[in-house]
């Protein structure tokens, strides 16, 4: 299974400290190895970057670590390829632009018997189930939005994704970040994590790497920051679990909207192997 | 004006040599420093890297120089704002997704009383004329294959990127490159130059860096690239200026299609100045 790593805060941040422990989940501490991503907003624009070398590997994954791109809105995904080849292609984060915003999304789960009927305002790229259920999310936010001529605000969306993601979410487990640069939305139908970072800041360390940091002399008073992974990357800090078919949504640094669709399921996580198929069952999954 | 650079081959290359060379005329020996872009196509795959920071300072440019990335179609571009401010948004090469291809464009010139009509299919995300030209043209190719579940070959669709270029071209110098991975389409109302590179390689030196470069030893025989750039990157090698209203189509690192409108015109370069203007017009321009 993949691994998605979400930040929204009030003022532009950098994600470098949180960046390094889950590159390491990219080959070192964890086989996430077929690629990764990660996407900033910075203002109304964006950038993203990806690779299908091991994020533990990369030179450019050792760029950003070391490079402070600040933004407000990151989403970064490592991949263990379920379905669709190890390619560019194939990498999450995957972008579309809607009215006017680009929409950033990465997913981690495992969609079966997953053909939407693709009427061509958005077709995949790679061949992955991941950005075919994106394109599947974008048309169907655009057909419910038809006619505005200008981009529908946070709170109109979120029920909107909600009720799309739970009809997606019944072809198996669909945890996923998505991002207009306005709002962050996170569902989870199997494993999902939130962390709420304001003053007074901790001194964090990080699971995956020997690194701590203190958060306290980086940050002002009134910084504001959620950080959504799916498993947690910090120990001594309070990351709270997401329930199966929630949705949150994330603005200016905080949860501002949620809701939980009580029909999602949690899928069990097969052991499969094969052609385009290797996941590994983790440990622990699961957390409801 | 800012400046283009294009690269198409038949196997994979990097461009890093004439990315070195390029990347010095944003703000060291040329002052197009309102940021830079460039967009690589590997396989089905792409990747592009913006920045609003002058490419001769970036670290970000600094690490594609070093980095080997290659691929057979890249676009590059840097900036100096004529329409829209300087940010990230407003940065080329811009991104699409039509048919399951992603599309870039970069371009340079400059429009004037430029509105089309765009119905939604894609919109700008920043505020230049150049990304409202480019929403037009996939609008457009999108109008002229709609019903196609598939991308039209490159041989389809160069008479139709002609057709809508030459309607953009009224308004104003409209210089650009264009691709969706398999073709590089090139395009000129004022200023554009391409080079076909092949066996036997040459000794390449660089107009702007003081840098030599054995061709021969780095590449087989068999290889095959044609670049296209604003103004020649190198002496001593026989770039070839496109004509006015001409659009050139590369495929496999060879010019394979090319056609002149002859009703477009090469607009003269006004020297302006104020909020968000800053051209100033260079020695030579136009290449009729």
């Amino acid at each position: 299974m993949c691994q998605l790593l979400g930040m929204n805060c009030n003022t532009a941040a950098t994600i470098g400290f949180s960046f390094t422990g889950f590159a390491e989940r990219g080959g070192r501490t964890a086989d996430h190895k077929d690629g990764w991503g990660v996407a900033f907003y910075e203002g109304q624009g964006s950038r993203v970057f990806h690779d299908d070398q091991p994020a533990s590997d990369s030179a450019l994954a050792d760029f950003l670590r070391r490079y402070p791109f600040k933004s407000r809105i990151v989403i970064a995904h490592i991949r263990k390829a379920t379905q669709g080849d190890v390619s560019l292609a194939n990498c999450h984060p995957f972008q579309r632009e809607w009215l006017g915003q680009t929409w950033f999304f990465a997913t981690n789960g495992d969609l079966q018997q997953f053909q939407p009927a693709l009427d061509g305002s958005y077709l995949p790229v790679g061949s992955t189930d991941s950005e075919r259920a994106f394109c599947f999310m974008m048309q169907s936010l655009r057909a419910r939005f038809s006619g505005r001529r200008h981009a529908p605000d946070w709170l109109e969306l979120a029920p909107a994704v909600a009720e799309i993601s739970a009809g997606i979410a019944a072809h198996g487990n669909f945890n996923f970040l998505l991002s207009n640069g306005q709002a962050l939305f996170a569902h989870c139908s199997s494993q999902l994590h939130a962390l709420q970072r304001q003053h007074p800041f901790p001194t964090a360390r990080l699971v995956d790497y020997d690194l701590s940091l203190d958060l306290g002399a980086l940050n002002h008073r009134d910084d504001r920051m959620a950080l959504i992974a799916t498993e947690p990357l910090t120990a001594d800090e309070h990351w709270l679990a997401f329930r199966t078919g929630e949705l949150k949504v994330f603005v200016d640094g905080t949860q501002a909207w949620s809701a939980v669709n009580e029909a999602t399921r949690c899928f069990p996580v097969a052991s499969t192997s094969g052609v385009g198929r290797g996941v590994r069952a983790p440990a622990a999954f699961g957390n409801t």
